[in-house]
């Protein structure tokens, strides 16, 4: 038995940013208070998603809002993945999760590697790279239960990034995100558990709740699945934190049991990693 | 609008293999009867999946069961993909899937290259592999509705192996299985409809009926997915022929609208393929 308890914190992302990210620090309050080890908030966690309102809340690293979650997670003595935020740095602004140890030290900072792409019928191109910076490297931190990794929304997209993880060894992967009501129902969960399967890890995705008045509303239903592609835990809709208590043990049971990590056939493909 | 029918053949594998063989043939000429393009087997067609089943029943290459589908592949004027069948070499026995074109032509030629293994909670360790010789390389055919790809059950698995079949310009991967009662349920449909989704491209899964006698159980469910990940059709746990159509267009339509292929960050990551 290796048990870990992660929070999911699926926050009603509103306009307002001061409102984002007290709601933020307490629902992290919440979690550490039903025990748990790691808390994580949804993508871009103190901005809706647009343009406009992405370029007004950023904030350089080390800004307030870093600051809070590192001294909350201190206080609480609990691991912050800070769902993402956007990190201004000169006249660029990537999409940034950063994490933190239970003594509030940042150990891992993950850039979005890939920006989404969309060509409507009607011919207009939604281009995230109009507004973000992508990112260059997989992202992994380590904690007291292992080497842990983060990705940020759409990187779950590429099987190829996820299994850098993979080989890299990640336990769990922290994922914020926020799928729209498009690609939410078609793709969320099915990603979440096949991405989990594929690497045998645990995947534990957080998305905002399911706001109507936003400019991209998200699908909520964050998840944690788990190594034999399974749900451990799927959110509605709502505001709402979780704690979901995972055994890491099950990474080595169902990689005994269904050993396809070790079945590569690596003498005829292989999937190489240029980064850091 | 590039419209193509598949016909999805779950046969009831049975203990006999004639009846088996001789039951395939008639599903092909009703798929053909419905006006499929290419009818499809499910995995080792004509022989329950055991080690002395298969041993019993395996072919050389060009043998009896082959002659009779690259005959009928002619005369009725289909692809047939003839599920697969225990090919004997030697003394090695490979697990392959041939295909032939609408004049009975061999185009190709596929061996199942990844061998699964399952070690139970007793100890007990099933490998594949002590009965079938794995093949090595990925499979590619010619047809005029453009290229096609070709695996085997397990082989699923392995998301970078499906994507050198992405990234040799597959447009249908044609997939004999038997997923059973356990993996069924769990991995099936997820694994179909995420490789589809990965590659962006069709999935056209044949898998036999579910056969509670059998000594493997058939978890049933052939199924045709879409590059959007999502499911063209579903059949039940019978024996039962659909013949499914679907149009190649959706292809270039779903990268349009969700160019996942394109936006590879292959600066920093690539699959490499090293075989033939």
């Amino acid at each position: 038995m290796n048990k870990v308890k992660i929070g999911l914190c699926q926050l009603d992302i509103q306009p307002d940013k001061e409102r984002n990210v007290n709601r933020a620090l307490e629902m992290i309050r919440e979690a550490a208070a039903q025990g748990a080890d790691f808390a994580i908030l949804p993508e871009i966690f103190y901005s809706q998603y647009s343009d406009a309102e992405i370029r007004k809340n950023c904030e350089p690293a080390g800004g307030p809002t870093e600051q809070k979650l590192s001294a909350l997670a201190k206080e609480l003595g609990i691991y912050i993945i800070g769902g993402s935020v956007a990190e201004k740095e000169g006249d660029k602004i990537y999409n940034t999760a950063f994490m933190y140890d239970r003594e509030g030290k940042q150990i891992a900072k993950h850039r979005k590697v890939h920006m989404y792409e969309v060509i409507h019928p009607d011919g207009r191109h939604d281009r995230e790279a109009d507004t973000i910076e992508p990112g260059d490297r997989v992202t992994m931190a380590d904690t007291e239960f292992g080497p842990v990794g983060i990705a940020i929304c759409y990187d779950i997209r590429f099987a190829e990034f996820f299994r850098i993880y993979g080989l890299k060894g990640a336990k769990i992967i922290f994922h914020p995100g926020n799928f729209n009501l498009t690609t939410g129902p078609a793709h969320w969960e099915m990603s979440i558990r096949m991405r989990a399967l594929d690497q045998q890890l645990f995947m534990a995705s957080c998305i905002g709740a399911r706001n109507l008045d936003a400019p991209y509303v998200n699908y909520g239903h964050s998840m944690v699945a788990g190594p034999w592609g399974d749900l451990k835990a799927k959110l509605g809709t709502e505001e709402e934190v979780c704690v979901v208590e995972i055994d890491l043990d099950e990474i080595d049971q169902i990689k005994n049991r269904l050993p396809i990590t070790m079945l590569r056939r690596t003498d005829l493909y292989d999937t190489k990693y240029y980064g850091k």
